[in-house]
Formats: C-alpha cells, structure tokens, sequence
C-alpha cells in the first residue's frame, strides 16, 4: 500500500516534469530526463542527507515508472491539448505522496520532528525545485508561499498523529489529504491573484 | 567559542540569502527557503562530500537561527531603506566564518591540505552559489576574483598557522581576519571598478 | 591506463568548462571553477549517490588537472581563436571517457545494469550539466537528444561486452568509440539543423 503510493507519486511527479518540459520545447530525451529528475530528485537530497542508501539504486522502479510517465505524457501531450491547470495538479498530488513518505522515512532514521518535516518538505518540494532550475526558472516553491506551507502543515499533522497512534494508517492518510487539500485550495484561489504574477521574473 | 562564531556564520549568512530574496521580491516563505539553503548549504555539500553526517541533522539549531534571522531581517527589511552594500557585507562575514570551519572540519576528517582548502571555499561558497542559482543569478563567486581568492588565501593562512601550533586559537583567528580583510577591500576596491558591471549577464 | 583515460577525460571536461566560461566572459578564476565543476561534477554525484567515497577526495590529481587544464585554455583563448566547436568536441570526448568508467565504476557497486547505464550517463553528462547550470544556461544534455544516447548506447555495448567477457579490454574500449562516434556524428549532423536554435530560450 505505502509502495503503491509511493510509485503513485513517482508517476504524477514526473508527468508534472514532463508537462514542465513541454514547455520548454525540449526534445523527448529532455522530457525524460526533467520528468526523472523531478520525480526522485527530492528522494535522492533526502536520503543523501539522511546518509540512507539512495531509494532508486536499490529498487529501480522508480526509474522505470518515471520513464513510462514521461513517454506516456509526451506522447499525449502531442495529440490533445492538456489543460494549464495539468501541471499544477500532478505536482499537487506528487508534494502530498513525497511529503509524507519523506518525512515517515526520516523519522525511522530517528531525527527530530522539526528536521522530519523538512525532511518531508525536501522530498515533495526538492524534485521540482532541481527541475526548475534545470528548466531556467525560479522554483515554483520559492515564488508560492502555499505550497511549501501546505507541505509543512501536513507533515507536522501526519508526526502529531503519528505520535498518539505510532504506525496507524490515520497518520499517513490525514497528513496526505491536508497536504493535499491546501495545496489545491492555493492553486484555485491563486486563480484569483493574477497580481503576483508581474513580480516572477527580474522585477 | 568555535560554535558560537559558526551561528554567527549561519546568522549572517541566512541574513544575506534573506537580502537575496528580497530583490526578488519573493514572499516570505521564499525568503526563508532562500536564508537555510544559503546558511547551510555549503556545508550540506561539505558533509556529503567528506561523507560525514550532515551537521544541521545532528545540530538543528542552525535551522532554527538561519529562520530567526531570515524572519528578522523579512521584517527590518519593510521598515528600514537597507543600504545596497548590506548583502555584501553580511556575505563576507559568513564566508570568512564558515571558510575557517570548514577547512578545519576537513583537516579533522584528515583530507591533504589542498582538498581542506577546496572543502573551506566550498563551506564558505557553496550556499551563496546555490542561493544563486536559485534566485537565476550567475554565481557572485564565478562573477568576482577576489572572492574566492578571498577563501583560499585565509584558509591557506589558518593550515600553516595550524601546522606549527596545531589546536592554537591564533590559527582560526588570523584565517577569519585574513579571509575578511581581502573580501571587505574587494568590495570597497569592486565600488572603483564600475566597468565590469555591464559583462554580468550574456554580455 | 584506466587512470590515464581518466585523466585524459578530465582534462578534457576541465577545457570544455574554461570554455563555456570563456563565453560568459568570467574572470580567471570563474573559469578554474566551472572548469572543476564541469570535470569532477558528474563522478562526485555519481559516488554520492553509489555511496563510494568521493574520488577526488582520495586523488586530489584530478582537481590539479582540471586547474592546470583551465589555465591553459584561459590563456591560449587570448591568443589564438579558438573555433567554435572546440568546445562541443572536448565535451564530446570527455562523455565517452566518463560515461565508461562510471557505468564500470557501478558495476563494480553492483548495482544492476540499468542503474549501471544510469550511473555512466551520470558520470558523462551530469558535470556538464551543473557547469550550463552555473552559466545560467538551460543544460546541453537536455537540449540535444544524441547527447545522453549517444552515453546509454556507449555505456550499454560496454555492459554487453563486458558480460561475455568480463574484465576484457575490448568493452571499455568499444564503449568509448561507440560514445563517441555516435555523438561526434550527432555533432556535424545539427550544423545542418539550424532550425533548432531559434527554440533555445524561453521560447
């Protein structure tokens, strides 16, 4: 179940990277490669730091999903007209599943809580973090207060329930939902807010 | 004594990523992200590096400060006109600390003299790199000579200071004001030199 | 030998990345930099990720190379042109060296041979990559296609040969030729695809 997740969210998160690429005109290979990036680049900070071993030598899932994401999206890509609003919904759904599986990962490594939440907020927020930078642009994550916050918020819900019921399934579900649930409230209601658009790039 | 001066390098250096992300007009959140990954980034690299353990995962303090400080200078900044020269300034302090910090926690991993030199600059310039890259700048460090030269000169002062009276306060000390001293005369000297401005960005 | 070809590759990259500085028109020492970022960049992930030590930690050869290297391609730009795919073909020969031995350094990990081809493309591509992210350039390997096929085919050959017979310095070698061949062609071939440059930047 969490190993569903997990490739669940490996797989939004590198059609997220792929739609990204798509807007840049890269080639297929750019394609593939921004969508591995943005799906494990998060994972691989987190388990670098952590000293864990890297996730995706050990089970290389994970590059295969990304790869079969990204090719899939390409291709889609290239018939129909996917809507503005895709990439920002992958990248959603792809923040609540890492967040929460980064920080569960983190907390068996017995850090902290305050470092198991940015634990969780680098491995939802760092894969496209690297995948914007690659891309020539400002991460998303440092020009959308809510994202990170919605990612901070459900990392500390999912270690506060975590903490009363050690191991239950509430935590991870209740953890991915607010994650999850804020994050799109945001993304609706910057609909709204074409004003901080102007202040993206350069002033 | 030696932890006291690297929270004031984390301090100074979060002070500076916070300035950064000012001029970029990012929210809050942005400016916090940008003040850790430049307080603590150049020595995450150095820990990884040396196969250490990361410090801010030991030591979570460092997190907690470069926050205070990205959240105190966010606040000063709205109030208080901040001369242009503050980001240099605080830049420089926090090279020169975590240059000396970095070099020494390398000689401890017991690393050839030439590679502690390489681990100080990269302690001392790494966040401020990555700051960059995030904020879509080219480096400062690739764009300004005296600043690494800055970090190898003291560096180089505090190993052979260190090799004649190994453990010695003097070693650290004259390294810091070494580092320091060039960098604060580089940035007076760079005031005087306004022609190199218009080859920052491509041409 | 190994450690020649090596060496060799290093050089190499270390010019490649002297010359894209070059073309920002950084100082001296910006190219030393992006020169060592572009020559140890790709191996120093690969062993963080593999977990190995970092190489150049234990050889501090490669960073006097790449020093030595970007010194002298600083100096001979000043006085002769250099043509223009001078740096297109030291990158060139630089991903098949690295590609190699990085996909043989995974091996012998014992990783499994997709991670292997991974891990060479990691090797060969990722230096490069870190160098056009510091020169606030969208990366070369995500723009051109036959760049990172021309690294899976060459690293897969190798993997083929090196199967049948293991440790035979055939494969090494038939894995460098096939990566270089293939993205030397790929080379000649896009000066007659000019249409693809108007596609560079941001659209």
């Amino acid at each position: 179940m969490a190993y569903f997740l997990d490739m669940f969210g490996t797989a939004v998160f590198a059609i997220a990277g792929a739609l990204a690429a798509g807007k840049k005109q890269l080639d297929l290979f750019g394609v593939i490669v921004l969508a591995i990036v943005t799906a494990v680049g998060g994972g691989t900070f987190r388990d670098l730091v952590l000293g864990a071993p890297v996730f995706w030598i050990i089970d290389p899932n994970y590059i295969l999903v990304s790869i079969g994401a990204a090719i899939f999206t390409f291709f889609l890509a290239r018939f129909h007209m996917l809507p503005d609003r895709a990439l920002s919904l992958a990248d959603a759904f792809g923040l609540a599943m890492f967040t929460i599986s980064g920080t569960q990962k983190a907390l068996e490594f017995g850090v902290l809580p305050t470092i198991a939440i940015m634990m969780g907020m680098l491995s939802g927020g760092g894969g496209g973090m690297v995948r914007d930078v690659l891309a020539g642009e400002i991460p998303l994550i440092l020009r959308r207060e809510i994202y990170a916050t919605a990612s901070i918020l459900g990392a500390g819900l999912f270690i506060g329930i975590n903490f009363f019921w050690p191991g239950h399934i509430a935590a991870p579900l209740a953890g991915i939902l607010c994650t999850l649930i804020i994050r799109l409230a945001a993304i609706r209601y910057r609909l709204s807010l074409p004003m901080f658009i102007p202040l993206e790039k350069e002033k």
